[in-house]
């Protein structure tokens, strides 16, 4: 079976069978059958009850329903579904709803039910959508089989948002949201359970569907993470995708021992790898909705410039305020119009017209002296993004604006968004301009934030195109020889505990991260400053107690800094008398400039190892200034990260402080090479600090955790 | 006349004139005159082409007019309306609405007209709202003055809200909004161009009417900035104050020389204004209604642990992430849950509900099951504050729910909020449950902000209780004869430069702010280690070039480290020779723990001084920690601020670093009251960094900059 062809037959069938179809228009087989009496297909009732339905013959069995079925709907219950999916493989039909709950969400009795199912799904290579599937709606090919009230009739024809849900009350509720206000519909799947149909097989559905533009996910779980992920940036290439993942992921409890543990807790791992293969990332319904409504309407933005236009003085000042807050979505910018803009603006208008951004041509204004500050607006090569305040109150303007828009919008490349607010009209003015083809909502923050999806979308494919130039793979500009450095690296290390900060050392070494020249004396080893000099180790030296027992070695004065050739062996007697059974460590200090920074390695449970990058030293913890990506990260993906960090300005020679920000990317990048080729030996990493030292990144601690 | 009994008059008139009264429904005078019908109040409309409107005499001119009229209400043009004041003060009339626009907003014309409207308010001691005012509404005298459209049928007679707004447009669409969701409005008042009446004489009149439980302002400039605050502090110790302040307060552009000024510019001098005069800030006009809303509806919140009830899974997660997010409006937390309250939840609804908070009772639940675990969870003392996820698509949930909810509110001191969406009728669900007692939103994240806006006023509440038993006004450990010191500061500095570092010490000194012990050597003087020993100046040394016309003494090596006896002499000689002609401070270098803080004063156009503290040294301007408040500040405000910081957990004993945090408030505290005396003399300072050393606080640089 060719799952995608086999996909196209599930979503758009030629012959339905509805296993338990109804003359009740109560029961979910009633309501469910004569939604599909506008589908135009055949459709194959089955109960042993019923003779007749709406003049539709009613088989009394699965048995007695013709070859060629193409779907079958099952709209009984639980047990009774599972049975009536084995009778139907028996009828060789391929794709399958299942509409009933029951199953591994009520406990074990529907977990029994649900692993038969799976077990189906695997011995006879059917696609079964559910169990506790809300179902499948598709207006452009008259095709609903949802079971309660979602306001179906005012959702558009031409829709271009897929949307996949895995949770039935969030799914109609966004459905009702979206046909209140205009919205392009091509397809809405109900996941439920997902026992065999995911939303990986959806995600490649609609990155091949024509018809489909933007594809926006509502995700309680991700099963198959990594396939989601790298399937995703495929797709996203071509088009936006937008995914609603509700719920933090926690990363298991062994990994609070680092920071980059620490840190990871609060879902960062799903953010960074979101970023890192181009999925817009949404966290509620309202934004779902908001986020695939524009991404559908507007195909990219040429830039991040917004002009703002209204008819009401405040409301300009207040959408100001809204575009200059600082966001990790996307900065936008207030556009600095030319003065030619704001001399057209006011011969339009009136004299004490505000012509500077926000450009506030009163409530005084009229239909035309809007269109003409409009056009005024798209023509200026300073402005990318327009946002339109629209309000049908004062008496110059009429409802001919929604036209007055639409028209701009057909001729202009750049994006224009609107935001309205009617009174008890809100929502029907919002449909108005929907199916005018201008995207409106009904405040101002909501109508900043679409910008900024869009403004986040091209910085996504802009992201590809400069990826298509690329050449360097992750990790090339790294010796070859690393495989076996690795086995030796292994051979010598005690697996009964974990690795000392020596050992760590060494192990990043092999990536091509450096650490301060040093040697370590093992507890046995008598101390000479002639085996630091006979090494070249310069002077002054830092002494460290070196043991995988000892954690906060600093707290127990297991560190002293600053030892010159005159005292180190002095010192060096000192913590040996404090830690007579540990080796020491002694290396050459080093002099850095900047700040501390850390880099680090978590792995999540559902996403594999993860890289982190940020503030380190005391403020690791405190600004949580930290970027993560998926192991391994490219270079490119490193360089975002930096630029991700709050910091960031210190790559930019801030306060005459210019670190390499591209060695820093290789070392991140480096560190990604590390986690995935120790893979699951590897718990987690933290180098930290790493610091900038005579032009290169020196890790001055690292810390290995092995998986035991 | 006493201000406050004249604006009764004008709230609540006996008799009403109407300047341009017409019986054309298309004429504002028409409109007005028409809403004033029902308000069973005397009109008495002027027209001198009109003879009978609506049953009413028409007086053909002002001085027809009868005595004793409370209000005038002047709907004609604006010149017209001037002289129409004029008139109208001959027949004694103390109360005017100016509808009309075409004042300064308009030009210079206008602006003529606006100033003699200001002259007539002086020499006659009336009150003008106005002009290009929206008019006043208070839907339980009957009386509505407002002349466009609003929606007023649906708002509530008792409503208890007192809407003070600046700007037409913003008001209107927050009307429209309030009455199509259900909105307890006590008094709408349009204060326009605020020529007479401004924010102020509203704050104090609303402060005491009686029905009024809830003030929300919306303004673009606070031009008694500091009266305004100090009136709203003792307002807000009874009732909330909301204000929606649009637009950033740029500081002047001479502030930017300094860290604090850079800092203070994105309108975190408001910001720390309202916080410390317990004012509640919102950004937009949906927040503005959904703020005063709910702090109409409830009287306080137990406490900050919020327990979430749903009946579909998907949002109760959303949920929690939404009230586990950072936000620096007030702090929530996931209420954990009893096992008393698990078992009756689970013993009322199914085996396999999710009684951990959030609590799922899925979509098979019933009315009496959403009931019976309301009910648990108001009966847990581990939860302060409930969100219902209501929601009427479920088959076993109807209307009834709203009463449900309506009647656990009756008798619950927990605030109960909820969040509910149904396709089409959203706005109809809202206003039903605000109907019934039940304060309701349409998408989680206003839900969860509701319950923010309750929690923050719960802090300030306490804050003020706080207040009550406190003694220290500000600066009063300080040291009595600052005067006196201070003059002679000022005769010792050139005033023909702006102080150095060593006198801008000497002046942060006079308030209790450590320094270094050091001693300056004049371009004159000889450098001998013997006057540093003989005033007892302990080693390290610091070099450090001193002079005003030195703005970045590191970036020039002006600053010379760890200078130990042996090798000072020298280092001097050669700082001597790169500055021959400057002064050159000699400190003991100090010692510290934890990070580098930053103290500052900047000057606020609006509001004087003001005192931010925050993260200091190279992290000042990249993580913008800072808080502000204006100066002075009290010992109270100065641990707010603290507290404010990210950083401060290193107060709190963070990886061994334990700072004195009720020194650094006093410091704080300090350097306001530096701010307070020095007055109008005082442009700028910045203590950068301040460094924690030995137990105390300690200067390290400062800079200050005098109004020149």
């Amino acid at each position: 079976m060719n799952k995608m062809k086999s996909l196209k037959n599930l979503l758009d069938p030629r012959k339905i069978a509805v296993i338990g179809a109804s003359n009740s228009s109560h029961k979910v087989g009633g309501i469910i059958f004569r939604r599909l009496l506008l589908s135009r297909r055949r459709l194959f009732p089955v109960n042993p009850k019923e003779t007749v339905i709406k003049g539709h013959k009613v088989s009394p069995d699965i048995h007695s329903l013709p070859e060629d079925i193409d779907l079958a709907i099952i709209t009984i219950s639980a047990a009774a579904s599972v049975k009536a999916v084995e009778l139907c493989i028996g009828k060789k039909i391929e794709n399958y709803i299942i509409v009933a709950g029951g199953f591994a969400e009520t406990g074990e009795r529907g977990a029994g039910l649900e692993e038969r199912l799976k077990e189906l799904v695997k011995e006879h290579n059917i696609n079964i959508l559910g169990p506790n599937s809300l179902g499948i709606f598709l207006p452009d090919e008259n095709i609903d089989t949802i079971f309660v009230e979602h306001g179906d009739k005012a959702l558009d024809r031409n829709g271009q948002v897929a949307c996949i849900v895995q949770s039935g009350s969030v799914g109609v509720e966004a459905l009702g949201y979206a046909s209140n206000t205009g919205f392009g519909m091509r397809a809405f799947v109900g996941l439920g359970n997902k026992c065999g149909l995911d939303e990986i097989d959806f995600l490649q559905y609609f990155a091949d569907d024509k018809k489909t533009k933007c594809l926006g996910f509502y995700l309680e779980n991700i099963e198959r993470g990594r396939e989601f992920l790298k399937l995703a940036q495929k797709v996203s290439q071509g088009k936006p995708v937008v995914v609603l993942k509700a719920g933090r992921t926690k990363t298991a409890a062994s990994a609070v021992s680092s920071h980059t543990g620490k840190l990871a807790g609060a879902d960062n791992v799903i953010n960074g790898a979101f970023k890192q293969f181009g999925i817009q990332r949404v966290y509620d319904d309202e934004e779902f909705c908001d986020a695939t409504k524009v991404l559908s309407m507007f195909s990219g933005t040429p830039g991040n410039r917004v002009a703002v236009l209204t008819a009401a003085g405040g409301y300009g000042v207040m959408c100001t305020d809204f575009i200059e807050k600082e966001d990790n979505r996307a900065a936008l910018k207030m556009a600095k119009l030319s003065e030619e803009t704001k001399k057209v603006i006011r011969d339009s208008t009136f004299p004490f017209t505000a012509c500077e951004n926000p450009v506030d041509i009163t409530a005084s204004a009229d239909d035309m002296m809007f269109s003409l500050s409009l056009d005024a607006l798209i023509a200026d090569k300073g402005v990318d993004i327009i946002i339109c305040i629209a309000f049908f109150a004062p008496p110059g303007i009429s409802e001919n604006l929604i036209d007055i828009i639409a028209k701009k919008i057909e001729y202009s490349i750049k994006p224009i968004i609107v935001f309205t607010k009617y009174g008890p009209f809100t929502d029907n003015s919002i449909k108005n301009l929907y199916y005018g083809g201008v995207t409106a909502y009904p405040s101002i923050g909501r109508a900043v934030r679409a910008v900024k999806f869009l403004v986040e979308r091209q910085k996504i494919e802009d992201k590809f195109n400069v990826l298509k130039k690329s050449v360097l793979p992750p990790g090339s500009s790294l010796c070859t020889k690393r495989e076996s450095r690795l086995k030796t690296w292994f051979d010598l290390i005690d697996r009964n505990r974990q690795p000392d900060e020596y050992e760590a050392k060494k192990l990043v070494n092999i990536y091509d991260i450096k650490t301060p020249e040093g040697r370590l004396f093992s507890s046995a080893d008598a101390f000479s400053i002639d085996r630091l000099e006979s090494k070249n180790i310069p002077s002054p030296y830092v002494l460290k107690v070196c043991s995988s027992k000892i954690l906060h070695k600093t707290e127990l004065q297991g560190v002293l800094l600053n030892n010159d050739k005159s005292d180190v062996t002095a010192n060096f007697q000192k913590m040996k008398q404090l830690f007579p059974e540990e080796n020491i460590f002694v290396e050459s200090q080093t002099e850095s400039i900047g700040p501390e920074l850390i880099i680090g390695i978590v792995k999540d449970p559902a996403l594999g190892h993860a890289i982190m990058a940020g503030a380190g030293g005391i403020f690791t913890e405190i600004y949580k200034d930290t970027a993560f990506r998926i192991a391994p990260c490219s270079f490119n993906d490193a360089l975002d990260m930096i630029d991700e960090l709050v910091l960031s300005p210190v790559f930019d020679c801030f306060r005459g402080i210019a670190l390499d920000k591209k060695k820093f990317a290789r070392t991140i990048s480096h560190v990604s090479m590390l986690a995935s080729e120790l893979g699951d030996k590897l718990n987690q990493l933290d180098i930290n600090p790493i610091v900038f030292s005579n032009g290169e990144w020196m890790a001055l601690d690292v810390k290995v955790i092995l998986e035991q």
